[in-house]
């Protein structure tokens, strides 16, 4: 039988059984226990954590332990740059972010603006370079610490890396391109070479490196994973988080480049986040409202729990409180859409007032940081 | 009927067909038209084409259009670096010199020591490197003008080209590569992308580009040709060369990798010279001496009278004198050797002394020098 649905670094579609990619992907579920030891080693858990959001990881067993021997680990994260964020870009980043404050460790953001160049036939370089500063404004007013994080364009830290990426492609074939992330003779040569450089900042520490990602990343590490022993290090562990899903259903994965309907952007104005919530989430109301109160909604469908689930309402018991309210009815559909564009419309507003403080520390991070400055004077061979 | 012979970048083998190979290649011969024109503007011709050692090309005549103009062109030429060079790497070097001398123009010489790693298996970077140095010094010493000549390794001036260099690799695809170069899907990414690499330097300025080189390198100058129009760059010329013989005989090419019989390096001393010459020298005379005299020895399959041809004596009333005396039986294989052994030792011992020189000139080259500087406040986008 064909699956039902298909993840690759540059497509999700239909809806997905998670546990079934684990299985194809190779990665192992993150289990009740492992769950007990973060929470540990971290004092607390992340809610996309308690909530099996972050759900799927390679090796996150092997961090704890050099966490709890003392050795210490890296982040590493990244961002392909796109026009317009919307709220799913941020699920990795906020998450990590978390990890970073936790663990006070290093973090590497790697923008890929030579894949968003490559992958698109139309797109154009200035296109690009504009989407990559725009991004890491939003990536910035997350609130990432300056001095222990490096954010980079590809294209500009080439030189630095440029030795091991070399080292790096010549472990990879062709065939293993092909088999890994589906290219074929048709692809462009750039795009064929670029997802060895996605690897290269795993190798940035002779730590262990964890990233905090979607699950569509995944091919990549299995790239690194082949590659790192023989090259001297550390295979890369992962966490990997499921979908956001879009507003307009729970299935495949939210998209700036589709139809405005189904995210939010990190741009969009209350009128406009309070518009596309009330015409657009996709509601497990009922068809009526004698019908709602009688029978309840279903939480398991409703985008906008979803939203607050995933990332919105971090507190356990009023998102119980919600949850119960909405399953007996008591709680209306446009009561907890309201409730979504409230915390989406506050969320923006902060963002976007740091999002403007951000333009003053962009040199910081890329350039001139404690972290930063340390990495452009290094060169990786 | 299958190929008598061999022509890749990587591989020369069998006794070459010239003819063959420029209509294989798509490239052009040399035509006596425009040896003269070349006259006119050079005010003199180097031996090489004198003597058809350079015999093809593609759009020199629009070189010689832009030149006649008073648009200018400029030179590009490169080297892979390899353990110790021969004497046949010389070749298209000292034909380069020649024409910026001439011309007064801007060269830029690129060291690819990403394909040098990238190649063969075992190479290891560090040996890589130590090979670049040494080259690049055997390169100084052959007087380039140190304010009009740009050389660079690839790993060390990526940064400044990689954005133009995506924007190439985004119009090759896989099969392309394939077709022209013999890749596979065994072949490593970085080597499928690398040629791509090969085609910036044609774009480091708007005119027009000049490569001096032996004919086994058109295959990149293909590739440029596919793309550069596309770029909004000029299609470069090419003027190519046939390949200096081995000492062993006049199929194939010098290999410093092979057998060290067929070539004499560099650093060989006087001693080594003469040895080489005299017992490995695939000679063009009689079996006895009586014979000799008699029937006169073969200039056509003599390497040493070839190489004097090629390269060590630019006279041509003297060349001519050697060979009657040879075609006669004046001359005797000893003596044909001997003139030989005594030019080369000539030419190393001054080249050795200037290579010396080279090592406090390579910051000049490299970084400093008029041309060297400017470049490496340039991105290429």
């Amino acid at each position: 039988m064909a699956d039902q649905f298909t993840v690759t670094p540059w497509e999700v579609v239909g809806s997905i059984d998670y546990d079934k990619l684990t299985r194809q992907f190779g990665t192992s579920r993150i289990s009740i226990e492992l769950k007990e030891r973060m929470k540990k080693d971290f004092g607390e858990l992340h809610p996309m954590l308690r909530r099996d959001f972050f759900f799927s990881h390679r090796d996150l067993d092997l961090v704890l332990k050099d966490h709890e021997q003392g050795k210490g680990f890296f982040l590493y994260t990244g961002r392909k740059p796109s026009k317009g964020m919307h709220i799913g870009h941020l699920v990795p980043l906020v998450f990590t972010k978390w990890l970073q404050n936790h663990f006070k460790t290093n973090l590497y953001i790697e923008i890929t603006d030579d894949e968003g160049f490559l992958h698109k036939k139309e797109r154009q370089w200035d296109e690009v370079q504009a989407a990559a500063y725009d991004n890491i404004l939003d990536i910035i007013a997350l609130g990432f610490d300056p001095n222990r994080t490096f954010i980079f364009k590809n294209t500009e830290y080439v030189r630095n890396v440029y030795p091991l990426l070399l080292k790096a492609a010549k472990r990879v074939t062709g065939s293993t391109m092909k088999a890994i992330f589906g290219f074929d003779d048709s692809t462009n040569v750039g795009i064929s070479m670029y997802p060895v450089y996605q690897t290269i900042p795993t190798f940035f520490e002779k730590k262990r490196c964890l990233i905090p990602c979607a699950i569509d990343q995944d091919n990549y590490w299995r790239l690194q994973r082949d590659i790192a022993e023989g090259l001297g290090y550390n295979k890369t562990a992962a966490i990997h988080s499921k979908f956001l899903p879009p507003l307009t259903g729970v299935t495949g994965k939210m998209s700036s480049s589709a139809a405005a309907e189904t995210a939010i952007l990190l741009t969009d104005d209350e009128r406009t986040v309070k518009n596309k919530v009330n015409k657009y989430a996709f509601s497990g109301g009922r068809a009526t409202l004698e019908e709602h109160r009688k029978l309840g909604g279903d939480t398991s469908i409703d985008v906008p729990y979803q939203w607050l689930s995933i990332l919105f309402e971090p507190d356990d018991a009023k998102l119980r409180q919600i949850h119960d309210d909405y399953r007996s009815g008591k709680m209306l559909s446009g009561e907890m859409k309201m409730l979504l564009i409230e915390k989406i419309t506050a969320f923006l507003k902060t963002h976007r007032e740091n999002k403007k403080k951000a333009e003053s520390q962009i040199e910081i991070f890329m350039k001139s940081g404690k972290l930063a400055k340390e990495m452009w004077t290094r060169t990786y061979e």
